[in-house]
């Protein structure tokens, strides 16, 4: 990880295109002019190197051994031991994110059982002394854990799952650092009652799970257990970190088929039955775990940890009755928040872009930043409500589940400074934990509890707090901040429309929650699911599903998803699924001409070459080839073979173990076996540097063939990018070899190579300014 | 289509491998020992050509100067007509599910109504001959209509769709005439009473909807609009068509989200995210149908159809409530329900063998097959009730819902021949529709209602008509019959553990339909969704996933899924996902050694060759090639250059337009496109055989190259077959170029060409019959 020099950067930012003035299309790492020549993203506000990952299967003559010597125990092993790692996987998080809403509800309830004693004694100046002063602490906690120890557990963590998925490796995302600086801060800010969510940090905390518990535990105390060397390979850790993802989702929102939907629509970019099967047992581990917790702190055993523990907005118990007219107001809530959505995101993207400056001047700006947030937030949250009027109770309402007015930890009318028998509404929604105030929010049958004027010093708040908080250094999920919007006006519209439609506030707070969502995060089936299983009503499922359409409808026609701005301004390589028009009138030809020749190996190649070779470039990946070979079709001349791809790894791997011959000759299979197992080869660490080569080993010579994939992909090299990019993202690549059109003598057999780095569009675009002239027409589909 | 000669066959039958004795693993139709000559397959019990579809975008430089000339109104045009043609598949598709629903409702209401006035009358033999004379006349009409006009519209039509979203085109499967039979026999086949679904039809009538608008009508009717054209390709029609499938699961089961997910788990073999959105588009408009026709509906103008009317098994008044042990009756659910899909699987699989064997007799066997169905199950259904023991009426019970006796259409406690104050149990279960059965025996709170002897009678009944009536020239859904056969065993076992449990029997009779289901159908997420859908009682879920997951656990133990072996049967060269383990063992080189030389053109070539080229191969794309080009790096001798792949459709169009040169030259851009258009170009029909050619102009020349796709998929020669394999079904080609890893003049640039066939592992294995040893190693998953 090495950080860019601030000059190096400033002259580059000279050379940036000057077409290209979008601002949602600009990265905050600038690249210079050249294709693929800085593979550099942001990850956790540091500038690193981003490695690709390699989802091919690497078939050398090793691994063809390793693959015929399994034995069917071994199989069976492997079967097993999947499955066990995805039980464990949803143990695990249902255990954490138990542990999580345990100390959550804990904290902050014992925080605002204090202050409401401070507030029935009528010492209001302490008890916001005391409310800040614990909030301030909290975050402070969080966030000098994420600055110091962790920077990437800042933030939701799902767009570096996207793209990990996607086949980019961030580095240090699923460390046990992270992991127990994300549980941790997780539960400091969410508890000092920011406006941020632990969902989203739930997502990343069980795919950190899923990826220590696959490479078996952290990185310097790994379990070298035997079983778990099957899973040393990109592919299976990939699958691992999708039910890992899922399991996430299920545990924030005890949704197991949402969680499922999620990770499938949104996280990830492959998919196969088998792994929506595996990723389902995860999910339902989860929540069986959930529910034995429920059972056991339903009998008083967890503290303040009651009945409203885990989220779960239950409005199951209304009577949905809608009719035909009743569609207008629903196709109003989609379309405004739709057009909320992507208003939100527009101005999040701003926001970032300005933090980001914050925080590159250094650890105490971050941390100011952060408690700067928490102070107005703070100040905000215990300030507002004396503004509100008190509102005499509604006596017909006392049930005995509403006690009115409540000066408990939880509760729908919150008495705050008003005379007995009133409520303060906005107490009701800003004095409380998040989790609450959606609760109350969303409470159905109550249609004269708020005020508006209430409900819009919330909504304006909540949009204030929802831009400010997320970029802020401690880990935060984006899922509730919009909830809590989204709820907000959808509950101010249902009192404008309260007279002509029989839809119950609570349900348009519900849909208004849900068209925000659809509006920012541009999901549908499965936030329809997860809003399903939330609400428990099988009759809300049209109209949120029409809500959903239309909101994700109105917001696609202004920017893309707030996942793909984040993942663009990290400068993240994401590879995106339908490839640009343009892309189509560029073949992979013309790509590899403007890119440093291919530099290739001899099968049997000298070792002065190798090393000079992998100090002097950083390509991870080497065509080999033999001159002058008689082709089994019998021709008198030589011809050029290509015997395929060895990866820069290998070749360490090759150099470290000195397997090295005096002379220019094959090696024998028990030569290398004897060196060698497909193991080892697995192993992809290793640097060049770090390896020791006398004089004299440096003209012996190494046989490669033994150590090369030999069943490359490739393509010719006629093909249009357009087509290159969906077999490279289809198949899950890292090098893609082009092939020439030509059959002659002294053609090479490659013409150049691709990585994922050359196929983005955007690094096309800068070496080729032409084709964006076309840019601005439709991508089809 | 040809029927192929059975002489022939049964010479080919000696050539068969002794080895392959697995009787799962035969298909109905005889292969010779070559690779990929004999593309065949049962369509609807008539041994078919079967081709293969091109997902591919055709590159050529009229579809790539089509593309660069569209503009973006045109653009415009066709997004906004795809989400037309998704509103339109979605609304058709609800309302003839309606229809369908309608019709049997009031066909079958009126025939027991008349029933059972025989009955109350003491009549039990002219009873007996009207009810069996209805259900004969109703058979008859509808498996005359499926033998004479549409034997494709026999059976679920489920596996040739999940065959054709794989890339398998089943001829005359989506045809307008298949659509009017298959909605017609279907009605008539479930009024019938027969032991079959509308489930699996109303799927096919969805994607034959689809397919039909997609082109615009019937075949000889086509419409012949300007914005069609875009649609005129096989990947915008694979599209519409999962979206149609997924419409009719919705329409079937009211479950838009299980729709969605049935089509994604088991229909589909691609998918984007965009066609999620849309196809979840779609289910919402079918939804929207069904609710506003059941508005309708519940104001009494709709017949016979009442409440009752879509299917819709309401379990949701249920308080569910278990513990711990109750997961141990959950386990055992889950463990039988494998065990008997699995069993079920087996047996079907034998009795379809034998059925075909009576079928290949003629269109008289099969109608007579049919109608001995028909007379059996009239007669057990009318007859098995006597042997029942009447039960006096549950005074306790008697509520608004359930009047004890009914004697109407439909109803909980039938009186049949008991008097009165008493119900006969078993006709409450036989003596009315499939879908009051379902409803019947899921009813709640009822835990005294069916004597066991009564119950295990209808599962054994259930069991022998599930495998005698599937295979017959009907329309037939594989859904119902085994949700019945489930919740026999389901409440059964409810009855046995009645004592140790607080879980309702009728639970336990839906947890027997779902285990029953995915130990059959062995779908986990979409099955899930759909019983939570269907019985609307969110709390189920955990149970249900647990059962869902042991089920397919077991069943996947013993045999492939129940779909899986349909395809097998009919010989669809269906691709699996997963590549046998031993295709890494052999390269694609060693495949196409087998296979005869492969056959190129010239880039401009003669007639005579074309006209030779096309008359006696039936290859359907053919490399184009330039001998000594000189490639622009420099070569002093010639090179051979790939231009392409050149498809037969664009070869007939190039003879049947005349596109001849007098003189061996390369045209111009205006040549071309005066000729052609790239939506002409789109058209995939003709035949050689039609076209005329004079003497003169077999002396003449073609110009190739503005018509050839420049941009192949390609693999080289030492890839491994599972690799080409994966390459070839997750980008949906339909030809592989196979190139050469030496490079030398005089090799030629294409080695071969791989097709569906050639990847088969059935068809790799009778030419490799020594790879067949390692088969029996376990698949890495």
């Amino acid at each position: 990880m090495e950080e860019v020099e601030r000059e190096q950067e400033e002259e580059q930012e000279a050379e940036i295109d000057p077409e290209n003035n979008n601002p949602l299309h600009q990265t905050l790492i600038k690249r210079n002019r050249t294709l693929s020549s800085n593979p550099l993203a942001l990850v956790g506000e540091k500038v690193s190197y981003i490695e690709s990952l390699d989802y091919e299967i690497n078939e050398n003559d090793l691994f063809k051994h390793g693959w015929r010597s399994r034995s069917r125990v071994e199989a069976l092993q492997y079967i097993f031991l999947k499955w066990l790692l995805a039980f464990l996987v949803g143990l695990l998080t249902g255990i954490i994110a138990t542990l999580i809403n345990l100390a959550v509800e804990n904290i902050a309830g014992y925080k605002f059982l204090a202050v409401l004693e401070y507030i029935n004694g009528e010492r209001y100046l302490t008890g916001f002394l005391y409310f800040a002063g614990v909030n301030f602490a909290l975050t402070l906690f969080a966030a000098i854990l994420c600055v110091c120890f962790a920077p990437t557990a800042a933030g939701p963590g799902i767009p570096e799952i996207k793209a990990y998925l996607n086949g980019v490796d961030t580095p240090n995302m699923f460390g046990a650092t992270t992991l127990i600086v994300k549980i941790i801060g997780s539960i400091g800010a969410v508890s000092a009652g920011l406006d941020l969510g632990k969902e989203g940090p739930l997502v990343h905390i069980g795919s950190c799970i899923a990826s220590l518990l696959g490479q078996g535990g952290p990185d310097n105390y790994r379990i070298k257990w035997r079983w778990l060397r099957y899973f040393n390979n990109d592919c299976d850790r990939r699958d691992l970190i999708t039910s890992g993802a899922s399991s996430g989702v299920c545990a924030a929102f005890r949704s197991p088929v949402g969680g499922v939907l999620f990770a499938l629509e949104e996280v990830a970019t492959w998919w196969r039955s088998a792994l929506l099967w595996r990723t389902f047992f995860c999910t339902a581990v989860v929540v069986v775990v959930l529910r034995a917790f429920i059972e056991i702190c339903n009998s008083g055993k967890c503290g303040l940890f009651g009945a409203g523990g885990l989220i779960m907005f239950d409005v199951s118990n209304v009577t949905v009755r809608y009719h035909v007219m009743d569609i207008l107001p629903v196709v109003v809530i989609g379309i405004i928040g739709g057009l909320l959505g992507s208003l939100y995101n527009h101005l999040l993207h701003k926001v970032l872009r300005l933090y980001n400056l914050i925080n590159q001047k250094g650890k105490i700006h971050k941390l100011l930043l952060s408690l700067a947030v928490v102070l107005f937030t703070s100040a905000c949250q215990y300030g507002l409500p004396f503004l509100a009027k008190c509102t005499p109770c509604d006596s017909s309402l006392r049930d005995a589940e509403s006690v009115c007015p409540t000066n408990g930890r939880s509760g729908n009318f919150k008495q705050f400074n008003c005379p007995p028998g009133h409520y303060n509404d906005l107490a009701t929604l800003l004095l409380t934990t998040n989790d609450d105030a959606v609760r109350n929010i969303f409470s159905t049958n109550t249609p004269h509890e708020y005020q508006p004027s209430s409900l819009i010093i919330f909504f304006v708040l909540y949009c204030i707090l929802g831009l400010f908080t997320f970029g802020i250094a401690v880990p935060t999920g984006l899922f509730l901040p919009i909830i809590l919007m989204g709820s907000a006006y959808g509950r101010l519209l249902g009192m404008i429309m309260g007279p002509h439609t029989k839809i119950d506030q609570g349900l348009f707070a519900v849909l208004g929650a849900a068209s925000l969502m659809a509006g920012s995060m541009r999901m549908t089936v499965s936030l329809c699911v997860i809003f399903l299983e939330l609400t428990s009503n099988l009759l809300l499922l049209p109209i949120t599903m029409i809500v959903l359409l239309i909101a994700k409808t109105v917001g696609d026609c202004f920017n893309p998803s707030i996942y793909e701005i984040i993942l663009h301004l990290k400068g993240l390589p994401f590879m995106d699924a339908n490839p640009e028009s343009w892309m189509r009138n560029l073949t992979v030809g013309e790509l590899v001409d403007v890119k440093p020749a291919v530099i290739s190996l001899q099968g049997v190649e000298k070792v002065a070459k190798i090393v000079d070779v992998l100090k002097n470039t950083t390509h991870n990946g080497f065509p080999v080839m033999d001159d002058g070979v008689v082709p089994p079709t019998g021709q008198a001349n030589g011809a050029t073979e290509l015997h395929g791809l060895i990866l820069r790894a290998h070749l360490i791997q090759a150099l470290k173990k000195k397997f090295f011959l005096k002379e220019r000759r094959r090696t024998e299979e028990w030569e290398v076996r004897e060196k060698f197992t497909w193991v080892e080869l697995a192993e992809r660490e290793g640097k060049i540097e770090e390896v020791a080569i006398t004089r004299e080993e440096m003209e012996m010579f190494v046989d490669l063939h033994p150590l090369t994939n030999t069943t490359p992909f490739t393509v010719l090299e006629s093909i249009s990018v357009a087509k290159a990019m969906i077999l490279f993202r289809q198949v899950g690549l890292r090098h893609l070899l082009v092939v020439p059109k030509y059959q002659a003598s002294g053609v090479s057999p490659v013409v150049g190579i691709l990585t994922r780095q050359d196929l983005l569009a955007y690094n096309i675009l800068t070496v080729f300014p032409h084709l964006a002239k076309s840019k601005s027409r439709q991508k089809r589909n």
